[in-house]
């Protein structure tokens, strides 16, 4: 027994941890060792790690390495686990008139304060589009963030008024959108932003919404809007492959999630399912099945992932919001590496009902979109930004009342979390890997799940008690501050190589980079929303992420829109960009 | 990946399964094959399984002859993991004040209903003694179930009479005890009842509660009443062994657990800490190295476990009432096995600070005690049983309004249900086992260990999911009956044999039997009583047990009443028995 563990951490009690910025608390860096792997390489690894003898010690090598069992399996802390992060909603706001979980997608909450308008949730999910529409500031003849619409994207409210307008019809939209869509599909793009569109089904939709615009009967400004869906949400007529070749053999999609059902009742026009990283397991969004996903800034580099189809074509232009899920940042990552917005809600606002179980404690559908307007008109959490009280005090634009923190343990944080969406993985699909051929699965796959199989239960307990530590953490920091910033991602985006096209690929070092900031909003629950804030020196985005409070989306989308705002004279248009909306 | 995977079970929709006296679910048998182990074979099978590759392999193979491959790990089954059996409190009597894990063990929920006397929260523990003794139905000259003392055990009033009176002091009581702990401790009796008891602190306590009574001031009716505690509970001034020899040197015990200071705010003599399967990782209560634990009904065979010694203490008259811990039958088991009461109350509803963590999400303080009336006083759950309206219609005096039901998947909710408490526990005790010498176990623990150390992370989610589904079976089971009646365990004490006193014993045969009929009250977090009512053949003593829905401890007191009173006749005095009260 003794022989076989190292000795692990013994954590401080958290009330003798200092969380000021004069913290002795260090930033251990993500201590990867594993060289990138792609090619022949990964296959090779991957055949020994299936092994039963050769794999059980090499990932015993692997753990050890990277620090698993110094920082969880064999910790010293007292906290009991933690299993689900469900935060009671009692915070500066008011309280749910429902449980967080039948919470639909388009009902907010009561909220209290006088500068977050109410949106009755009584009404039907257009009528609440409606109200919140009205929330918005509106721009004088078109500008948003004080950008004419010839250097931007068209935003939802640039939809709406060309389709009231008669300027263009949904229709001729989704003509020129599956025009876009095959261009972007085949040589020379390949940019493989879908897994699966059907022409037939987004024309179909888009001359019933044509319809409705002329007998003057839009369902909300949603109407004939082009969305995006992520392949792991359930939506007819679409098989959910979950960027797989064999999971919807076993798990046939059987009619729309209830987000969609709800974003259908708005009268949006579906335009397809969205590529993603295979099952999620990844964050590079490079797909050996259904190609890896090109950033519409760099069609060379990778667009993040696991959302990569959802935040490249709202980055190209496709449609100006998306759907994607974000278990480990599979929203954030890849809307900061496209240069757009994307938002993840706290755990538990959004039913997920018809979105794949791939895990359960740190999953939630989230929003991709050009603007924070276009990220919170689907969500309807619009506070009144007129307003000049409290909220509003704390705006980007008061740098001055910042306050540095420190938040311990993090590189903690992130494997205990691996360890928890991966034993959530292997345990949402070891039905199916029983009966599967695993030949069908991507090397950078077949390496995930044979790591994430030998992850013990005693490793995801721990992981449990660490999840408990830090939101204790956290719940003191946000007695100091109500947002935390960090950058969104710890790297842009990098290229594409070719030997990762067939195999996929194993690059721990940059996926610890990407995911460096990403885990309190999935571990601990938190809402958090990332905005383009500017390029590096190659062009290439740059996100800065906002992470709030539970159920403080009001607050965090005020902060996001006055960065956003902050940042006008920065939008640059991606090298493969769609004007669907432009004049003939 | 798919060599390794035997093929799982597909389990039916919840809503597709009967579970009705009709139904086709079919019972498995507890598949069990591997034989008892003592002695130098326990020993062999410990060092393979703590070999690094043998181990492995022996696992394994283990896993799939219990059926923990078909039953659970591979399983197709739609539901969600559960990982925590809270039940809000919203049942058929009325809301808590407090949140259930805020719930002090002396307070009691707000009962509304007229048969259920509401004992007022805001008093100090031995005023709410007081109110719920007056609940009590009190019977003439110390008749007990119509018996008289020379007959039966002395009960708590018993004591609290004698006290009151003057016919004997607490001193006097201690002193009796002290030497029939010495004598029942030592050959030819080596009832191994206990781990450590000091017989200063004794003398001590019961000094201090005979001077209460000459100022004609105890606390409560427990005042001066002899109570022992498993050593699984933090009482000063004793280590908190856990039933190891080095459990208490990586874990000093800092003080009384929450229970045992509301216990001494009543007066109560803790007597010392009780002998308990070493680690509860087992059901006989043969433990290497404090002894094992003998059934005062026939000490050549078990008390069973883990709460052994708090069962055997009262079965062998040394105190009325004991506290065990009751992870996975650990108080109910050997309640049955020596003919006491034996009650697990609903999760949540004890505080456990100060209690062992030796698993979080299926354990609860339990009472050990020779009549229910005497269970249910530190409990204080206490209904007026004189009423006569509906909860008096639920007694078995009226057996006509039973139904049968099928409770499908038991032996994979055991399986499930030992993932669970096995990866908790090596969680709970990682940090220690990577400093300890592992020759400090008995073999029988050292194989406990090697196993749930197996587990993977995979395994502990599924048993969740599993989880979830038996909440659901036993929601619908109790929208048609009030409680379920069972057979507390599936065999009589058996025999100790001598092989197994040094290293410990593997019966997994007779494991599976003890705890067949336990789970759902911990895995689902369900109240439970085992009330004794009758003896084989050898004159062994028999449990039924009741479980009820969550938060129905008034309903099943009154249940396990009525049972009681049934069983008049049927009570006998063990073998090992001692008198304190007796006229001198």
């Amino acid at each position: 027994m003794g022989l076989f563990r190292a000795k692990g951490v013994v954590y401080k009690p958290v009330e003798n941890v200092n969380l000021g910025p004069d913290s002795d608390e260090s930033y251990i860096k993500a201590n990867v060792k594993a060289p990138r792997m792609a090619g022949f390489l990964a296959k090779i690894f991957a055949w020994f790690l299936e092994s039963r003898i050769f794999g059980a010690f090499l990932l015993y090598i692997l753990k050890r390495n990277n620090l698993i069992h110094k920082l969880v399996t064999n910790a010293e802390l007292e906290e009991s686990p933690v299993y689900v992060p469900l935060h009671p909603f009692e915070g500066r706001f008011t309280t749910f008139k429902f449980p967080p979980l039948l919470l639909s997608l388009f009902i907010t909450a009561e909220l209290n304060e006088k500068e977050v308008k109410h949106v009755n949730s009584d009404l039907s999910p257009s009528e609440q589009v409606q109200q919140a529409i009205g929330c918005l500031p509106l721009p004088s003849e078109n500008i948003v963030n004080g950008l004419k619409p010839s250097s931007r994207r068209w935003t939802i409210m640039d939809y709406s008024k060309a389709y009231s307008s008669g300027e263009i019809t949904p229709y001729k939209v989704a003509e020129r959108l599956i025009a876009a869509i095959h261009e972007s599909s085949g040589p020379p793009l390949d940019m493989a932003f879908f897994i699966n569109y059907d022409a037939e089904d987004i024309l179909r939709q888009a001359k019933e919404s044509t319809l409705r615009y002329e007998r003057g009967e839009p369902r909300s400004v949603l109407d004939g809007v082009p969305v995006a869906i992520k392949d792991e949400i359930d939506c007819s007529p679409y098989p959910t492959t979950g960027g797989t070749k064999w999971l919807h053999k076993f798990r046939p999609c059987k009619g729309d999630a209830f987000c969609i059902l709800r974003l259908r009742s708005c009268g949006v026009v579906i335009i397809g399912k969205t590529n993603m990283h295979e099952l999620g397991a990844g964050t590079s969004g490079i797909n050996p099945h259904y190609g890896a996903t090109r950033n519409p800034y760099d069609p060379g580099r990778i667009s993040g992932g696991s959302s990569s189809g959802s935040a490249a074509v709202v980055a190209a232009g496709l449609c100006p919001v998306a759907l994607g899920v974000d278990g480990g940042g599979s929203v954030r990552m890849p809307a900061a590496l496209c240069g757009v917005v994307g938002f993840k809600p706290t755990f538990g606002r959004v039913p997920h009902s018809g979105v794949l179980p791939l895990n359960w404690t740190v999953g939630m559908v989230g929003v991709l979109a050009g603007t924070i307007e276009d990220a919170f008109i689907p969500k309807m959490y619009f506070p009144m930004l007129q307003s000049t009280n409290s909220v509003s005090d704390i705006t980007l634009a008061r740098y001055g009342e910042t306050v540095d923190v420190t938040i311990p343990d993090i590189e903690a944080m992130r494997l205990a979390h691996y360890l928890t969406i991966g034993s959530e993985c292997t345990a949402a699909l070891s039905s199916y890997l029983e009966k599967l051929d695993i030949a069908e699965s991507g090397w950078d796959v077949r390496v995930a799940l044979s790591v994430y199989g030998a992850f013990s239960g005693e490793d995801y307990i721990k992981a449990q008690k660490l999840r408990n530590r830090q939101i204790q953490f956290h719940r003191n920091i946000f007695t100091k501050a109500d947002v935390i910033v960090t950058p969104t991602v710890g790297v842009t985006a990098y290229p594409i190589l070719n030997d990762a096209l067939q195999t996929g690929e194993l690059d721990y070092i940059n996926g610890a980079a990407l995911v460096r900031y990403q885990i309190a909003g999935n571990f601990l629950g938190l809402p958090a929303v990332t905005v383009p804030v500017g390029y590096d020196k190659k062009g290439l985005p740059i996100g800065l992420q906002f992470i709030g409070r539970p159920w403080s989306e009001p607050t965090l989308i005020h902060i996001a829109y006055a960065m956003q705002t902050l940042c006008i004279s920065e939008y640059r248009k991606p090298q493969a960009f769609y004007d669907l909306l432009k004049k003939d």
